[in-house]
């Protein structure tokens, strides 16, 4: 059980196997606050893959699948089979069993951009899932409490109407031809597998996600500039991108994965008429907040503050005690299982959703025409 | 299975009944690696609330036990009993459950300070084992990778000779008399409870093993000067130390409750003949390391490193994605699952010992003496 | 004398009355390093205020001039007239005397933006200065140490090809519309004085002179989103800009005089093959530089740096003694003064010239251009 | 004339010859708001030193003289002489010219520590200055803005009641023996020319009167481990000292030469009952102030603060643009100038006196004498 009582989500594996990262994520961000228990996997496409993966990790090999059409089928056949799945595969693996997977009822956790291509995208949010399955896009770094916060101070009118949003996500690590071993870097680097985006698709969609889900600007239109630096490269890997929201807002976005000294630096800051804040993931406990004419006050994870309520934040220790990367992940776990479980309203409008999936998806695609037209302002539903 | 494939752990707990903080914080380190799998509790000595904590984190009823005696003599018994247990309590009920346990064979992963007195920590380093039972002292922060890389630079020579360590952990959260129902706060703040100290056991053993640990420099005296400032606290809330170490190099440390502003601001600097290096908790994943004469030069966790080996240092995420307090309590946990399946042997050096322990608690009892006698020179051999 | 034996210049001030903040920074500029000696002024084009502020600061009432034309033709004259004269009026009052003073064989140190109109920038581009007169335009911000070692360090090749340059200037002492009783924020504010634009002539152009200094990277085009969001203001406020360079650089500068919790937030970060490097006024005297694939360096002003030459770098105190906004102000007017006196050929390429000051204004043009013009690409020869 | 209108103090220096580091920055400091003309040096105790420093610096050949004796006499009996003297000599020559000047009726600006003797500085302070002459302390570090700030909150009871005080000095610069060809450390590390301390006099005064002007606490007793790293040193490279301070507040001062990675990390906190702040002399535009229960925040220098007087700060430029150690240096010679000129009332209190200075070398003795003790808590009037 739960920590709090509440019976464990009987959950199963899409991706993942031997050698994957994200799929570990997802395992460990399941596991963190007791709400799931893994009893199935697909975790390759090749089957002894999957078996060998499955064994490792405890499976019981009966409930190792060599295909996530097997997997569906047979789990949604089971009285205890799985209620949710995750879906933790390259970006072009992701409608086919997120389709599947609704139509057969059972509840999905998905990996982010929601899929390769647009069409992709819009198929699925067509799809009719059965029994009411949920879905969940696992844009992570919504989970952390300080992001919560950020978001709650817009929403209040703390900072007044928003001007200003600078939101960027620099890397170094594709500053050189992407090592053939590197798994991780292979398929990413590989429009086929990814999309035809490379840094806006891996992490363009994670900076933009970011500043729709603290600000809830919507977004009038983008103006892109993308470039691919690394020679032989057949996809993006610097994007800057020009951003107009719906009510006058202005923006900018930078993402890049050839920046030298640059890790995971993702980094939102949003300035209205009042106040303005800024964040960073790679100090996630600490948040700036400073009142137009006050001192800059800086807010930390579980400390003095007051909103929003702390359960929505799900702080599990106190403050100057750093909580990271996994615990906001598992933190969209732990809330989906509550909306699984029917307790989780509360969280429901936190959590991101297939339609934001679909957003994000023509964001990548606006923004790539964009820069096509050589920066064009664009409409996301012009794409 | 543990994300090794490494069977996992059957588990009991003594404290950690609901409300308890340290016991939730076990429970999470326990479950983030998959290596423990928690099957029994005796979660409070009054049964009533022992039931009712198992029953909420979903333990066996028949498994929940009314008093730890009882425990440890029923799982003893079991094929399928417990093969550790977590002790939670506070400090003065270390002492007694380590025993039986130990005695029963089962291992022991005990919070800190080990004891509540220096008798205590002494018959408790006389007991022994059966079946070769192992023992861990929670001193979590020797958890961090970047605290594992300084004391691989320093075992290196990296930093030549060390000349002088300074050590401090302010929180400012018993800046007013503790509110009587804050548990956290009850418990630490009573003498027969957790010993005849205050900051001094709660978080100036943690800084001093923190120092120790990264530098293995042996404690040769201690000059101390505590304090009480909150109006009829009867444990000390502020404490001044000066450290000399064997061989010469001499030390600082500052453990404070009543420092507004710092929430958990545990911080380790060291210095040698040839090089520097700093290191906070409140953003651990990052390290300052100087060499004399050149720039300074900032090391991440899982960054641009190459010592110590990553195995050791439990690195699950690329740099730049921030883990934390929970992550690294995970790690002693996780190791401390391989000594105890036979396959730990390179880890067993970096967990902290019962001889740690009993140290901790020397370290304590003789600051508290070289205070009363106004700050004389006090070997932890004097005490 | 200066501090190296040599004489002093002796200076004039066109601007920089009572209640003015550049022409005090100027002032203190001229007598840090003790090159110059200020004899004469014409402080305000209201003779009885420009009397009454050179008695103030102690100038001789018969050289307390009542306009720049009558000083000019009067110091020319003398023989021991004044050798540079410090322009430090509104930006539409700087290509009057600048020619005035060049025509007259003085050296003319003016504040920037060079000029308020582009026909100003160009007609004053072509003055033929008589006697060799030189010309320093105040890009204050290239004077700071570290800004030097970065130029130094890119064109060393130790960044490798640049491929990345982002650049910011975000302050928030316009978010609301601006005190008619503050003369700093009045005439910044109104287009007949400033020029046709707001931050991009104010803080716009420092932004982009200190990312071309650096680089030494030459713009191929603009793309600029220019904002005005305070009501009822004329000029822009807000200053989205993306740029690309010659070579195949790309470029990101934002300046903003609305972004509340920034005070003077001047950002420089630069990638490139092999390293990048980052540098913040707001904290001068650190300088972050990372090689690919190894940990971070941070140096410092005065620190364990050897190039360039600490000479050309103006380091007048030891590292970790911050020095900060007026030294490097003062770095500009003491290498001014070398250039006059003809021992400072090191120094002259490192001096802002008229030709930088053209660029900044076309620069300026071009923004404003290219944000009519929905975001075209523009390049600074078109306008 | 100065800025605001005030005629200038007409300035001898003794000590400060060419290649001194501390003799540049009172000259630079003297000039910064042209509160002082410097006519008149004893440079150097070689004649034809002090000759060719003053021509290098500018000096009328008839006023540089060969020995302080000469200057106090000639320049007494000059209508035009001399109305102050800096003193920048090794802290030997201290007070032998503060002696002769105070009582020739010159004002005195001395740098710290007032002497090498403590017999000096109680002899000093019974001279009878003639005609009112006044005398500064360059305790420099009390001129930043924003340890005045600091000092203002506490005297007007934001912290409450001052419980912890925990001030640091390190530097890393005598780490290795010294450079005999370092005129700095030459001095600096011999006991004769600097007293019987090393880094206790050289910055542990520093860190000492910094912790004493703002929390206005007096001293107690202090206890003191002193010692000498570096083989061959004759003097302490490392300080360690606890403090006790009158109506119970604790502290501790680590000063030290010999940790590597640190310039000049001056640091400073202050806990109270009701809140805390932190000051560092590396980014000395930036102070923490956290009251108790509420989110820590940023005063900045020059920011949106409203005490103490921003005159009695000397802002000279806008916040966020930094000033650092010159301007600082140079605020207290502006406001001697006023005390001079008989308008300085608001500031006398503010500027480190000779009673400060005696203080200083009392507690250089008192630790010393402490160290030598083992520690024994030692009262400043025991010495």
């Amino acid at each position: 059980m739960s920590e709090n009582g509440k019976r464990r989500i009987r959950l199963g594996m899409v991706g993942g196997g031997t050698g994957a990262f994200i799929g570990y994520v997802h395992r460990i961000a399941s596991r963190l606050d007791n709400d799931y228990e893994l009893v199935a996997g697909a975790f390759s496409s090749r089957p002894e893959v999957s078996r060998e993966s499955g064994k490792n990790i405890g499976i019981d090999p009966s409930r190792t699948y060599g295909s996530y059409e097997e997997m569906a089928k047979k789990e949604a056949a089971r009285p205890d089979g799985i209620e949710a799945v995750s879906i933790v595969t390259p970006n072009n693996v992701h409608a086919g069993p997120a389709k599947v997977f609704l139509e057969a009822g059972i509840h999905v956790i998905c990996d982010k951009p929601l899929t390769s291509t647009l069409a992709d995208a819009r198929a699925l949010a067509a799809v009719k899932p059965a029994r009411g399955a949920k879905f969940l896009l696992t844009h992570n770094y919504t989970g952390y409490p300080l992001v919560r916060q950020a978001r709650e101070l817009v929403a209040s009118g703390a900072l007044g109407k928003i001007r200003v949003v600078q939101v960027e996500y620099p890397q170094d690590w594709l500053s050189l031809p992407a090592d053939p071993g590197n798994k991780q870097a292979a398929w990413r680097t590989d429009p086929k597998r990814s999309g035809a985006g490379g840094a806006i698709g891996d992490i363009g969609t994670h900076a933009y996600n970011l500043a729709r889900f603290v600000t809830g600007l919507k977004t009038a239109a983008v103006s892109a500039d993308l470039q691919s630096f690394v020679k032989g490269r057949k996809v993006d890997d610097n994007v800057h991108i020009m951003l107009r929201f719906q009510g006058g807002a202005r923006g900018m976005l930078w993402a890049s994965q050839v920046a030298p000294g640059n890790e995971n630096g993702l980094q939102l800051r949003v300035y209205g008429e009042k106040a303005g804040l800024s964040w960073r993931q790679d100090n996630p406990n600490q948040m700036w907040f400073t009142e137009l004419g006050k001192p800059a006050t800086l807010f930390t994870r579980g400390g003095a503050i007051s909103q929003p309520p702390a359960a929505s934040m799900n702080v599990r220790i106190p403050g100057g005690h750093p909580e990271g990367y996994l615990e906001a992940f598992a933190t969209l776990y732990s809330q989906f299982a509550d909306v699984i479980r029917g307790d989780g309203k509360a969280y429901a409008p936190l959590l991101p959703s297939l339609a934001d999936g679909v957003e994000g998806v023509e964001f990548i695609t606006a923004s790539i025409a964009s820069s096509k037209a050589d920066g064009k302002w664009t409409k996301l539903s012009d794409v």
